[in-house]
């Protein structure tokens, strides 16, 4: 592959390191989730991958209807932002953090939605909405599909009491069922993804069927990762999608087979700054690139990213990180001091959120995005 | 071992995550290197472990005389500070960008000094200081002494094309040779970290000899690493260290032995959010542990990190990192929603970098340190 003037143009002139984003094909990436999604149902991306509200609107722009956040500083943003309702997808426990999240979308007139997977979770949920306002709160009960993270089993007893337990605060309305199939990382082709997927279903309706059995009404499902959409099994049942990654894509989707590395909308431009006979050492190390090697702690990519030629047409792999170093494996001393490449790294969020800012790369003049909700872990 | 009240005191009441400093242990840390380092012998710790003015400022009260940077950013932020002389111990081959530090000192009353191993490398520096300022700025020659990162050999003919060049250069005035013994990290025991110090003390001699043979003055030996001074072979012509990590410690220093973890000053405070039959899942994962298995891209520690009980006695090892929730080994459920871990991560540097503030636990009220150099990659 070469990189060529239309893909990340103008890299070449940035100064390094730099986290960029090709403009083209992020308005691909959207296009395409649009086109993947069905009308009938909500497209509620998550920001934690970009956490950016310039990024956002875009994703409004293409279908979105909401947005997804982990923590409740990341969240606090996008709902102070006042541009559509925000879901936390995160077993939020402390009543003073939810009270907080509530009052700030009261006051930007958006909803906002949480979820919960344990009894702690519902009380802190019903201390804090019962404070807070006259509206009830939607909660969704999280389902564990496989990851084996938050959530409860579909089969657990547990879902009946936790169930019953929102039903009956009058402050919180409960939602339905939501999953994140984030074991989908660990597939070793797009059909073990698709098998993900469907089994997540299986399982999202298999807790449904009991709630109902049960007189319980289940009014959404709510699913996702990028990988179980881009390889999907349908959507049988599901009223909402919440991916995240599928903006920038990374060496993980790629080595998933669900994207291409042209499909990468995110890399990281940097400049040899010394050599030797073994590695070219560039100026982006693990403060740059993370030291993640796949999503979810999957280590399945063995190095940290591919830096590709910006004047040539080689391909080096970053085989080691120091906090401010990355280790080309180029022996011989084929680069030098000045040259510069661009990385695709194996995970595009780590990435994100350690810049100061993305710097967005399209014909026109390259513009500097702001990294809105950088850091915000609580 | 159990955290008691005097370590790392109220960490039980902070919210969380919350990255933590135990001032006792940092101040017992900073004593420990002033007394190891001989008074003739010039301490210039390095920020890019804290980025944090308040304690190189506490550094500078315990013997430090200047300090070292890694990226342009973050050694503008000490400069500006205008307390001491820094260092950039990391080969700047931009011109504009090594102006804009000289000026930054020029203007702060504070010396900037550089290093380099390219002639791309002198001949920027020469470029800047020309434009920038009448006095000579000095400049290290980096040797490589087993890192395989930046650097020349100590036996290369470059040594001596490099060091003239430096000299004939009227802008520019030879420091010395400076080296960095990362590969130290990769070590088994306090022995092997102490033969790698010695290998980098003889690699520097001859260097130096090399020169002097040549007719070349030598005025400085610069060397630094946590454990090379922690574990040092004696300070045998050595003029100046630069130790970064030794004001927190982590799992990586008691891995090598030269620390316990009682020496540790920094950690990470997190609650659980979620139980499941195998796992506790806590609301700190890589975005606030980092994914580091160790310094260097070592991969020598196999968890994320140790995650010690604050109301009991038990750890549990962090055995899976996603973005915002790490996985404790804890089978049975013996930890319940809202419990709180004091979390040992393997490498206290990135962890610093991801935090937007530190918070100084002591017997007094909790102080919340910025981190001012945070993400300052260039």
């Amino acid at each position: 592959m070469q990189i060529t003037d239309d893909y990340f143009p103008g890299a070449k002139n940035v100064e390094t390191p730099a986290v960029v984003i090709d403009e083209g094909r992020l308005s691909a990436n959207l296009s395409r989730m649009r086109a993947i999604v069905p009308d009938h149902i909500a497209l509620v991306p998550h920001v934690k991958t970009h956490k950016c509200l310039e990024i956002a609107t875009r994703q409004l722009r293409e279908g979105a209807s909401g947005f997804t956040a982990s923590k409740p500083g990341e969240a606090a943003v996008f709902i102070k932002a006042g541009v559509a309702p925000v879901l936390i997808a995160y077993p939020l426990i402390r009543a003073q953090t939810i009270k907080g999240l509530i009052a700030a979308g009261v006051q930007a007139g958006v909803a906002v939605r949480f979820i919960a997977d344990s009894k702690v979770g519902v009380q802190a949920l019903s201390d804090a909405s019962s404070a807070s306002t006259t509206r009830p709160i939607e909660v969704f009960i999280k389902i564990d599909v496989g990851l084996h993270r938050c959530g409860i089993d579909a089969e657990s007893e547990v879902l009946l009491e936790l169930a019953n337990s929102i039903i009956e605060e009058g402050n919180l309305r409960f939602g339905g069922l939501l999953s994140h199939a984030g074991h989908a990382y660990g597939a070793a082709s797009p059909d073990a993804v698709r098998a993900v997927a469907a089994q997540e279903l299986q399982l999202l309706r298999k807790a449904r069927l009991r709630l109902e059995a049960e007189g319980i009404a289940v009014p959404g499902l709510s699913v996702g990762s990028t990988p179980t959409l881009l390889s999907n099994a349908g959507f049988d049942g599901v009223t909402e999608v919440r991916p995240g990654n599928y903006v920038f894509l990374d060496m993980t989707a790629v080595r998933l087979g669900i994207a291409a590395r042209s499909d990468i909308a995110l890399a990281v431009v940097a400049s040899v700054v010394s050599c030797n006979d073994r590695y070219a050492i560039i100026d982006a190390g693990s403060k740059v690139l993370s030291s993640d090697l796949g999503a979810h702690g999957t280590a399945a990519n063995t190095t940290f990213g591919e830096a590709w030629q910006l004047d040539g047409e080689e391909c080096f792999d970053v085989v080691r990180l120091s906090e401010e170093h990355g280790f080309l494996d180029a022996p011989g001393q084929v680069l030098s001091p000045g040259d510069k490449v661009l990385i695709f790294p194996n995970h595009a969020c780590p990435v994100a959120n350690l810049a100061k800012e993305l710097t967005l790369l399209s014909s026109d003049l390259p513009q500097t995005l702001r990294v809105d909700a950088r850091a915000a872990t609580r």
